[in-house]
C-alpha cells in the first residue's frame, strides 16, 4: 500500500478471481466458462471486421447492441444498458441504488463481488443467511429500506429461485431496487425479465461470459424500467462513456441474433450437467440441485480443499471456497461430455487411491 | 431519474462526449481521433486472432500488455496498470487518492471528466484558474493537502507544461498524488515518465485512443511507483478484474512494439498541425501554441459557436465549449493533410460569406 491510499479504503479486500493459468495444461473447470466457442456469427464479425475503424471511438450509445437486445427480448431499447462485463454494471448499480443509510442486503453465500462492491463504496451490508438447504427464503427479505441483490441461480450453489419467490421479494421491497443477477439463468433458471414491465423496482443483470461464450470479449447488459436505466446511464457516462469497444458491440449483437446456436449450447450443457451430477452421486457425493453451468458438490469423506488439490495435481482445475458453511464443497464448471468423462475418471482415481 | 436514485447523486452532471454521428457524412475533427489507421501489427493481431478463445476469460493481469509496456518504457512491469480507456484509470485514481477532506485540485479549464469524477464520489474540488495566457502556473499548485490532477498538454488548449514546471508541482505536493494525464503527450509534449523513479507521488496516465489510433478498442494504462500501482490494482480488482478484453490486450501489446509506425504517425500530425495553425493565423485566427493533436483557435470577429455551426452545416465537425473563458474558441482535431486542406477551404468560404 502506498502512503497516499485513501483512508476510505483502509479495509478494502479486493475480489479474487479464479485461477487463470497462462498455459493450457489444465482441464479448466474453475471459472464457469463455456466449453463451446462463440456463435459462428461472432466468427463472422471478427473475420469481416474493419480494423482501420479502430481509429474512431465506438458509439457510446451502443445502438447496434441495444437494438439487438430489444429485438431478442421484445422490449423497447431504452430498457437496456450495455456493460464491459457484468461486474461493471453491478458496480454502477451499487453506486446508483445502495441506500445511503442502510446499504445493501444479499445472501451470506453468493457471488463474492457483492461484498467487495460494498467495501469499495463503504456501504453497509446485510448478509442474509441462506437456509439450511442453501436456499434463498423470500421471507428473509422483508426490508424495503435497503437495496436487495441476489444471484438467480445463486453462485456457487447453482440453486435457482422460482419466479413466484422473486416476485415476493419484489413486493416486499417496493421502495428499493431489487437487483437479480442472472449470469447463469440460461442453464435452467427462469428469467425475471418476464416481470420487468410489472415491477418498476426490478433490475436484471445478464452477462455474455457464460451461456454466450464471450468471457474473453467483455459484454454484458442490464434491463429495467427506463427510469432506472437512465440513472445507470448517468453513472456510466460519468464513469466511462466508451465502455464497450467497437468489436464488442458488434460481437454482442451478432451473438444475440443467433438464437439457435445459443439454445443448442445451453441444452448440451444442461445434459452434460445431468450426466456429471448422476456420476458424482453414484460416487458418494452430495450434489446441490443446479440450474447453472456448474455443480456444487461435497464428498461423504474427502474434504473440499483436499479434493481441489488432488484434482489440480492431476491437471483438473475446479474452484474451492474457504467460507465456513461451504468449505466441504467444490464448484465444478460443466465442460463438454469428454471433459466431464475425464473429470469423473479423475475423481474415481482419487477416491480409489484414498480408499487404499 | 427514478425514485430509487441515490441522494448522493442528486447533483451529478454526467460527462458529455463529443458528437459521434453514426454515419460518415462528416469530416470528423471533433473528438481528437487519429486520422491514420492503427499499426499494421494491430491488423495482424485481428487477422490471426483465435475467435474460439473468446469462450475463456482474458488474463486479468494482462501480462502480455504490461510486458510490452515494460519493454518500451524501460521500467519494471509492476509500475504499470492496464485500463479500459484512460477514463477508467482516472476514475480508479480519483477513487484511490482523492483526499477525504480536501478532495482534488485541477485547472478551471481542462478535460471535463475531472469534475465529473469528483461529483460522482462527492469529492471537494478546487478549480485553479489558468493564467491569462491559458497556461498552468506551478506556483498556483502549492497545496500538499489534496490530490493534484492536470493534463499535459492541457485540453482543450493544447498548451504543454515543461518538465521543470511539472517537477515544481511534484515538489510542492510531496504528500499527495500528482496525476499527469498525458493523453496528448506524443504530439510534442515532454512525458513525465522520465521522472517516475525520482518522485513516488507521480502518477502518469496514457491512452491508446489518440497517438496509437485505438480509440475504438479501449486501451490505456498508468505508470507510477509499485506502491501506487498496487493501490490502483486493488481498486481495479474490486471494480472489474477483467477490464481488458483478450483482443485489447493483444492489440495494445502489438501497437506498442511497432515504434516506427507510431513515430511516423505522430510526425505527420505535428507537421499537419503546423500547416493548419499557419493557415488559420493568416485568416485572422488567434491560435494557442499546441503540443497536441488538435488546435484551439479563435477568430477575430466570428464567435466560436457560430463558427462551429457554420462548419457543421458544411459537413465539418469541430468541438465548441460553452464555458465563459473559452466560448470564443473552437477545438479542431488534426486530420490528414487532405482533411485539413478541406477544413481550411471551408473556413475560407465561411469567412468570405460573412464578409459579404
Amino acid at each position: 500500500m502506498s502512503r497516499f491510499f485513501s483512508s476510505a479504503h483502509s479495509s478494502l479486500n479486493a475480489y479474487v478471481p479464479g485461477e487463470q493459468p497462462k498455459n493450457c495444461e489444465y482441464l479448466k473447470l474453475n471459472t464457469n466458462e463455456s466449453p463451446y466457442p462463440p456463435s459462428p456469427s461472432v466468427f463472422e464479425v471478427f473475420d469481416k471486421f474493419d480494423t482501420s475503424s479502430l481509429r474512431l471511438y465506438p458509439d457510446p450509445e451502443c445502438v447496434d447492441f441495444t437494438e439487438a437486445l430489444a429485438e431478442i427480448y421484445g422490449l423497447p431499447k431504452d430498457r437496456f444498458i450495455p456493460a464491459n462485463g457484468s461486474d461493471e454494471i453491478l458496480q454502477f448499480a451499487f453506486n446508483a441504488f445502495a441506500d445511503p443509510d442502510n446499504g445493501v442486503a444479499f445472501p451470506d453465500i453468493t457471488y463474492g463481488l457483492y461484498t467487495v462492491c460494498c467495501s469499495l463504496y463503504n456501504f453497509k451490508q446485510t448478509l442474509v443467511p441462506l437456509d439450511s438447504d442453501f436456499r434463498i427464503n423470500p421471507e428473509d427479505y422483508r426490508f424495503n429500506d435497503r437495496m436487495i441483490v441476489f444471484a438467480n441461480p445463486n453462485a456457487p450453489t447453482g440453486i435457482s429461485l422460482s419466479l413466484d419467490d422473486v416476485e415476493k421479494i419484489l413486493k416486499y421491497n417496493p421502495d428499493r431496487v431489487v437487483l437479480v443477477d442472472e449470469a447463469y439463468v440460461d442453464f435452467g433458471g427462469e428469467s425475471a425479465i418476464k416481470l420487468i414491465e410489472k415491477y418498476d423496482n426490478l433490475l436484471v443483470v445478464m452477462t455474455f461470459s457464460k451461456s454466450r461464450s464471450l468471457a474473453g470479449e467483455r459484454v454484458a447488459f442490464a434491463v429495467a424500467s427506463p427510469e432506472i436505466i437512465s440513472d445507470l446511464e448517468k453513472i456510466r457516462y460519468s464513469f466511462n462513456p466508451y465502455n464497450l469497444s467497437r468489436i464488442s458491440i458488434a460481437a454482442g449483437a451478432a451473438s444475440l441474433r443467433d438464437r439457435e446456436y445459443f439454445s443448442e449450447c445451453c441444452k448440451k450443457i444442461i445434459s452434460t450437467r445431468a450426466y456429471t451430477a448422476n456420476e458424482l452421486m453414484s460416487l458418494d457425493f452430495e450434489v446441490l440441485p443446479s440450474s447453472a453451468n456448474f455443480i456444487f458438490a461435497k464428498h461423504a469423506s474427502l474434504p473440499g480443499k483436499a479434493l481441489y488439490e488432488k484434482l489440480k495435481e492431476r491437471g483438473v482445475l475446479v474452484r474451492h471456497f474457504s467460507g465456513e458453511r461451504i468449505k466441504d464443497y467444490v464448484r465444478i464448471s460443466i465442460g463438454t461430455n469428454e471433459d466431464m468423462t475425464r473429470f469423473i475418471s479423475t475423481v474415481k482415481a482419487i477416491l480409489s487411491e484414498a480408499n487404499q
